[in-house]
Order: C-alpha cells, then sequence, then structure tokens
C-alpha cells in the first residue's frame, strides 16, 4: 500500500516528474505515480482526491505547469499534506506555474517546491513522514550525510588538481 | 431565467465584480451572482459548474485572486464560454491572478480579461450573446456610441477651457 | 461563408495561428484566414474589421506580438467578439505581446489566451458560437471526451509499464 | 512539550508570523514562537535549529523577508518539515522573499506559502501532524466544514438582499 | 499653427500629460492638446494621424496606460516622429503600458519616453525641431543651464547646512 | 559629412546595430558607425558627444546592453536627440538593458526602442531629419508602401495556396 | 580629510543616502557627502570622480534611482571601490534602479547594495577600510554584537509577554 | 597566504567562478578557491567563515544561484567584505539568484555582482585591496588602460574596413 500518491497534469511532465519517484525509490518509501488532468478529467481527479485517504496515501506530491490548478484544487479536496512541483514553461519559464501553486488563499495550504523541483518533493514528503517514523529519519540524515560526503569529495578534488583540469573533466 | 452567471471565489471580490453587474443591468443582460469557492467548497462549486447549462446559463463570468484556479476549473466542467477576472492582489498586483488564469492548457479555454477588468467581462459576455441576438448588437453598438460621445464631449470642454483650468475642475 | 476569421499581424505568426485553423477544421467550423498588420497597413485594416458583421464573421481571432495592438484595435471597430492570441517573442518571452492584448481599457473588451494559445482561441470560438448551435455543442462535449480518453490511456500505459519505459518510449 | 516552532528573522515580521499562531491556538496544537536572525545571530540560529528534535519540535514555520536566508538554512540542519513564509516587502512585493525561500537546490526542501501566508503554514503542520494523528485530522476536517459554511453563509445572504445592499454592509 | 500635437487615450491621462505642455510653452513652442481614444473613436483617431502633417504638425506626442495603442497607431499613419508617454497603472505599474509602446515592430518607430515621463517627451520633441532651428537650441542649452545650476544651488546648500537641516526644510 | 552618428558600447552589439546602418543606407542618409564604452573610455566618449554638434551630427544612435548607460550619458552631454537601442542580455532578455535606458530622469529625454530595434532606430532618425526634409519624407512614404506591399503579397499567397503549402515553404 | 565619498543624483534621495551618512558616524569614519548628477552636470561629475584618488578618498557610495547611472560611471573614473545603492521608485519599485546599478559590463564593478540600503552601504564601506584598519574592524565586530543584543532582548521580551502584548505595544 | 577567498555552492559553479581566478591570476593577487554549501555542509561552511580572518583572507567572493545563501551567510559570520556573484539559472535567468544576494536586510552588507560578473568580483576584490596597496592600483590602472587599447583598437578596425567585413570576421 503505497503512503505517497504522485500526480501530474500531463506525461509531458513525467521526466522532470520521475525524480521524485527516484529519490523515494532510494529512501525506500513505497508510492504509485500517475496521470490525471484536473482540467480535462474532473471526475476522475474527483475521486482520485477524495478517496486518496482511504487507501492509505499520507502525502499527495502533484506536479504541473502554466495556470497549474492541480496540487491547489487536490490540497482543496484531500486533508493531508499535499506538495506542489510547478513545471518549467517555454515561455515564462515556469513564473506562472509557480505563482499559480504558490499563492493560495487561507485555509488550502500547497508545499510548494522550486521550479521543477521533483527530488526536493520527494524530500519533503519523507521528512513529512519521518515525523512519525524514526527509520526513515535515519534514512534521511544519511542521505544528507551522503550529499555532504559528495561535496567534500568534489571540493577535494578541486583542491587536489586545480581548477583548469578540474574544468576540463566536467 | 438568467443567461449569464456571475461568481467569484470570496467576497472580498464583489466590490469588483459587481462592475460586471452594473454593465449587465445597464444593457438589459439577465444574470445571478453568487460566491462559489473552488477551493473551500469543491462539492457545492462542481454542482454549480455541472449544472450551468440545463439552468439555461449561455456565459459564465468567473472572477478569482493569487492562485486563481476558479475561472479555470469552471471552464474544464461548463462547455460554453467562461471569461476569467483576474482580481488585484496586493503583493503581486494581480500578476499571480492573471497567470493563473490565462495560461490555460490547450484544450480548457478561459476568455482572460484585463486585472480587474469585471466590465469588460461584461460587455464581453453580452458580445457573445449578441452573436445570435441581433436586438443585444444594436444596444452595444449604442454603449459603443455613447462612449464614444462622453470622450468627444471631454475633447470638447478640454479644448474650450484649456487644460489648467479642465484640471482644477477635476 | 465562413463564421470565424482568423488574423495575424505577420506570417511569422502562422506556424502557431495555424494551430487555430486545424482545431476549426477538426470542428467543421467555417473559418477564413490572413494576414494583416494594422501598423503596415492601418488602411486594410481598417476596411477589414468594419466590414467582416456583414460578411456574416460571428468571432475574430487576432493573434500579433510584441507591442500587440491588432487584437485590441480590431475589438475597437469589430462589435463581436474578438480573441487576442499572445505570440512568444524572443527577449521578454511574450510577455510584452501578452500585457498589450489583456490590459485593455474599460469599454472594449478582448478574450485573452495563453501566450502562443491559437488552439484555445479556436475552441473558444466553437464555445462562443456553441451558445447558439447545439449540434456544436454536442461536437465540442465529443472532443473534450476524446481529450480525457486520451489522457486515460496514458495513465493505463504509465500504470501498465513503468515510468522507466514510459520516458524511454517518449 | 511544543511541536511546532515558529521562528522569524525580525520583530517587524511578527504581525503576519502571529497569524499562524493563532490557527494552531484554534487547532490545540502545541507551539513556541521566537525570533532568531540567522544573519545577526548566526551561533544562536545554528543552536536553535540544530537542537530542535531532541526538544520534541516535528516541524519549523519560518518567516523572513527579502534576502530571505532563514528557512532554507533551517532545513539545512532540522531533518523534519520546514515550512517558508515570505514576507512582503516595499519595493519589491515579496518577490526576493518567494525566490528566496522557494528556489531551493535539489536536496533541501522548505515547504514555501504563498507571500504573508501564515495562517496557510500553521495549517500545512497541523496537515503533516495529522499524518499520524487521527483526532487532528478531524479537526482539520471540522475546521474547513466550518470555513466552508462561512461562505456558504456570505452567499446565501449576497443572493437575499442583492449587490448593492451587501456592499454597503462591507 | 501648432508644431507639436499632445494626445492621450483618456482625460485621466491629463494631470501627467500636462507636464508636457508646461515644458513646451516654458520653451516657446507651439502645440495643440487633445483628448483621442484610439480605441473608443477609432474613425476620429484616424483623421487626427492623417490630417496631421498637412496641419503643419510635425512631432507627435501620444500618452497612454494599460494596453496602450494609441501612441503605435498613430505611428503607423502619421509619417513624422511619434513620442510615446507609457503612463502609471495601478496593478502593474505601468510596465504594461511601457511594453505595450516600447516593444514596436520593426517598421514604425515610436520613441519612448520612461513611465510618466511627460515632461522628457515635450525636451524630446524640442530636440528633434531644434534639428533644423538654431534659436530652439539655443533655448535647449540655456534650459540645461538652468537645470544644471539648479542643482548645484542645492548642493551648495546641503554643504552649508549639513544633511540634518537640509532634511528638516524638505 | 554624417547626419547620423551611430554608437555601441561593444563590438559584441555590432551585428545588431548594423540593421541601423542597412536602414540608414537604403533611405540614403548619411551616417558614421563606431565603438565607443562610455564606462571603459569615458574621456574619448566625452569628446564624441561634445564635438558632435559641430561635426554635423543631427541625430546619435546609441545602443548598449545590461547596465546600459551610453544613450543617457550621450544624451547629458549632447544636446540634439538621442536614440537608444537596448540589446538583448542573456540572463533578463534586455529588461535590464531597456530600462537603464528609458528610465532616464526629467530634464534628459532619450528615445527608446525595443529591444533589438536598431532597424526602427533608423526609421525614427530618418522621421527626425524629415521633419525638415521633404525628399526624405518622400523617401519615407514609399519604404512604408513597400513594407506594405510585402505583407499584401504575403497575404495573397496565403489566401491562393493554403496555409499548410504556405508554412512548408517557409 | 575624508575618506569616504556619498553623492547622489538629486536631492530627493537625500532622506535615504543620509542612512549612509548616520552609520558612518556611529563608526567614526570620516566622509562628504554631495548632490551631483551625472546628467545634469557631466562636466562637475567628471571632475568630482577624476580628482576623488588625489583628495584622499578610499570608498565612493553613490545612490541613484531610475536609469541610474551615477555609480556605474564613478566606477568607469574613480578606480578605487565604488558601492551603488538603488534608490526606490514610484512605477517599477526600483527595479530599474537596481539593473542600471548591478548589470555592469566586464571590466567596471559596482559594489551594488538592497534597494534603498544606505545604511549597508556604509557598512559596507567600513569593512573595506577595515582591510587594513584594525580598530575599525573592532568597532565592526562590537557594532554587530550590539546588533544581535538587540534581537536577543527583542526575543527575550517575546518569550516573557507573548505576542499578542508584544503586538500591541508594537 | 592567500589574501582572496573565493567559494561557491556547486561546482556547477566553477565554469562561471573560475573568471574571478583568472582575472586575480592577471593582477597577481594571491586566492584560495573552493566548493563550500551552505546547505550541504553548515559545519564546514560555519568553520570556514568564522576562520577565515585568521587566515588572513581580507575579502571573499561567494557564488551562488537560486536561493542563494551563501553570500549572505558568509557575510553574517565573516567581518571583512563578501563580495556576491549571482549565477545564472535555467528558468528564472539568475533573477532569483540576484535577489536572494542583493536584498539582504540591514546589517549585513554583501556586494553584489552582475548575473555571472564574477571577473568583476575579482576587480572589486583587487579594487579593496589597492586602498592601501599602492602598486595594486597602480596594475589596476593599467588593466583599465588595457581594456581602453582593445576598445580603441576595435574601433580603428571597423572605421577602416567597414561594417560588412567586420561582421564577416567575427
Amino acid at each position: 500500500m503505497a503512503k505517497v500518491g504522485i500526480v501530474m497534469g500531463s506525461d509531458s511532465d513525467l521526466e522532470i516528474m520521475s525524480k521524485a519517484a527516484q529519490v523515494l525509490d532510494e529512501l525506500g518509501v513505497s508510492y504509485d505515480m500517475t496521470v490525471i488532468s484536473a482540467h480535462r478529467m474532473p471526475d476522475i481527479f474527483y475521486d482520485y482526491a477524495g478517496s486518496a485517504v482511504e487507501k492509505g496515501i499520507k502525502v499527495i506530491i502533484a506536479g504541473a505547469g502554466g495556470a497549474a490548478h492541480l496540487p491547489g484544487m487536490t490540497a482543496a479536496i484531500f486533508p493531508l499534506p499535499v506538495i506542489g512541483v510547478p513545471i518549467h514553461t517555454k515561455s515564462l519559464g515556469g513564473v506562472d506555474s509557480l505563482y499559480s501553486i504558490v499563492q493560495m488563499p487561507s485555509g488550502i495550504p500547497v508545499a510548494t517546491m522550486a521550479i521543477n523541483g521533483a527530488a526536493n518533493a520527494a524530500l519533503l514528503a519523507a521528512r513529512i513522514l519521518a515525523v512519525s517514523d524514526e527509520a526513515l529519519l535515519e534514512k534521511l540524515r544519511k542521505y544528507s550525510a551522503d550529499q555532504k560526503e559528495k561535496v567534500v569529495k568534489k571540493a577535494d578534488k578541486l583542491n587536489e588538481i586545480g581548477y583548469k583540469a578540474y574544468l576540463e573533466r566536467m
């Protein structure tokens, strides 16, 4: 039974949103992922958001671009945390997606990530679950330590070989 | 039986949205006006949008501010024209409302007006109805002629008394 | 006799604007399409907008980029609905086009679409005509159902093969 | 023992951030609230963020304006959910605060709210705690139902007395 | 016979545009000033722009706000220099006016001023006329010298009394 | 003896600014073109702007990008018309260039063109000279007529072969 | 002999720029402050910037708004550090000032502060002088400690009396 | 012993930030360069910023992108000048980085450069050191003279061969 639901408005968002799935895979958090357009299939969307709690979903990650209504409408129906991922758009760079998701009216919160920030959406979902899951908190600490380790190694390498050699290897 | 539905997400939008009602009153177009939040009462909203055609509504004018989902979600359910009015916001001046309404994905059009452009929303609704209503088209032509007349009178007055006197009277 | 007029300020807008023609073709709505620059040929433009009603045009779709005056000037002369399509621009991404079209003064409405939103312009034109055309309304309902069907199939496929396989096929 | 920590960079943010406290009070969620500037007192800030888990804090709400580093730096140290509230600024309206908080690099998520969205920050904190607290989830459902009730009453009143009378009473 | 035409789309622009008249008065340049809306009275506008050359107008200053089409449409018809003044707007601060005026397509130049920059519009008109008018050039040089003199006096005063006293007198 | 001076802050602006030269060549207006950085060679810049009148220059076209000070500083020294061309920039698309050029303080006008609008700068320079040059005015009228002719031919072609064939030939 | 020069383009900037003077007074750093417009008095400006080194000036703080050229032009002539303060503007909030100052081309650095950030300009000037002045560095450390102390006291007060009482006293 | 510290949040910033190193190499100013993420390794960052003075570092150049906290947090701990370089970002072009760095609260100055302005960061660092280093000031004067020389040569070449030939050689 999945704990995290990942939804997106269009399969053109899948390349970005799959990064959320990858991070959840790494952390061993169960999820299911699907494509649901709040605009093109409002009834299916309504069923999805309305039945998620009883299916055991604890957090929903919703990605959408442009006039992005999926995260906000999900948060209007699903009573547990909703994380919104604004997708980059060609003309406005994703500022349209960002404003459509983050500027929610009082009463309906959406936890908004950076433009294309699907990996962070998964990490936030894991942090939310870790509030009541010590083992997951431990995995998150290890994940952060690994991240730090990687940067330290890069810094050591830069120090060792100098920036010219480093740039050539990139 | 009303031909135009006017909806808004909050009664704080009423001062702006009432301008649409005033213009429709002037043009003799029937309407009803109500407050429906797609976020706070999604079920009532779904009913409203889903039953509007059978109630005889031909055009819906929807005003909303911030992460403004009401116009787009209405257009996802109601199959006739939806006109969106982005409401001015304190921090972003209404750019958030504008982007949330105008940047709709392909398949679900919202006829977007200027920020706070409720009067034009009513005029567009009337133009839409005038496609199949000669008498209304005539009223619209007269409305435009009156507008023109008013500006011509102002220009005449400015010419007559000069800009200094004109500014003092404003 | 065409019911919809499609105009654009330059043939460089044709690639985008032709999407409106395609959608109208799909829906069986008659249209004519031409290039008219309000700036470079104001007299021809004036004739076009001034004679459209008597030629039977019910809705005009106007696309333009940058300091985009074509939609607004059309709406100043043609008394029935005008739909504006802001064209993407290199330096400002189309925000200049969008503001030039959407921020119309009170009295002269332009139904503004998303940047490059020509397909939605056609759908809105069809919705407008459908106000007094039951058969067209039925076609629009079917069009929406087909759209929904396509997304549902994609969701099923994603569910069936998983996101990694899905991404590889894209 | 408080479950939610509310921090802000300056006491000039208190008027906005106190709305988070009010909502948590309404929902019966324990919190403590303080002023900590990551810039002016980095050592105290590091202690606060570093010791919050062992003090029983499950979620931190951090509000800041301008080059707003407090939420992101908190999320760099505290491993559980951090909610960022961008505070409105005079010159840029809070876009500076918003970008400084939401555009976090991969690895360090901040759940970003609307500009001045402190009430929603509290609601999100409550939703996060409700993942493992059925009673709180019930309170949240009731909170939403009350919100809906209020809008319904307003709509009824508007319907009853008309928009002119309604506007006069506002 | 006036050499400069000053037009604006609405008498609400008069307070700003009158600054152009004041500067032309100071410099002894003849002008006439009127209100013409390209949107509300397109036929009168076309006559105005089309007959200006034969009336002796050498430069037109056009002010407009929002989707500001007046300067560009004037430049499409009047073949001599057109100076555009973007008027400040409430929601977008005049960025909409600026983009609508400055982003003209190749072929139709509009000499764009700062938002609300009507005084500079008059100075540019005078510079344009001064290309073939030595006496006017001399007046412009004197105008600049006077401007400089004023700032020098302020600097001297600041130096003399110190900033605290200076601020008190402002 | 050149009547128009074309300056730019860097030879990286030459590709854009050469369009001004091409238009002036077409219209038979004399010009000279050079690279002068107000930042890197302020003394040479000062000499150039200060001696232009006596060299017979009537109009200066100045192109610059980023924190673009060349047009404004030229207008501070040269008393006849200065036309500014904001050059596109990678990060901000040229909004930085545009604001740096157009938002001049009262007293120092710069006739600002669209981003990369060098061709229009040349046309405006020609319009300015045409105020006192009937023959040049005639050339400008012909130039506009040719522009119109070209668009009319394109419209005819589109009408003749249809949009699909037209798009294939582009 | 003053070590820091404070210049501004207009005495309307004095209210903001005087905050720089106040901070330098607090830190005991000598300065002189004057009004010099690079646009209205380019010759005086050139003399000022060109002779500052020999007068003993080590750092120049330049404030300007709109198309703000003063800081960049100063940095083009004065070879030691120049600090730019973008002044808030009515229409664009100071984004115009900010872009005009910060987006300098390679070769001519301006140390840009926040919009209206004159106090920080003084602190940066002091930090620059402190590179070779131990006593001043000590004063800066004390200044920071005092800042921290003030926030700590506020936090203690908030903790003591609660947010409701605290808000009432503000 | 290095006088300038160059830090960046990620090795993806190295290509830009290496330009600072190149300029310092040209000017003979000692530096060390490393990768430190304030977010991913807050303890290492804290040590770096806290021990820099005693290691002899006089100026720190910090580059970061997105929600860029590194420059501001460095300036919160290191008491001498900090220069911030906003790195270009894909979706927002670096406006997010710029706002996150430049809009610092009163008390903590960051000398902000243009987006990707790493070369200017090095020049500013050199100007800061030149306040107490006559020889370095002389090198900077020579550096500027060389820059000027290069532009003069380009102008001469353009003058000699004409713009068409010049463009072909670029």
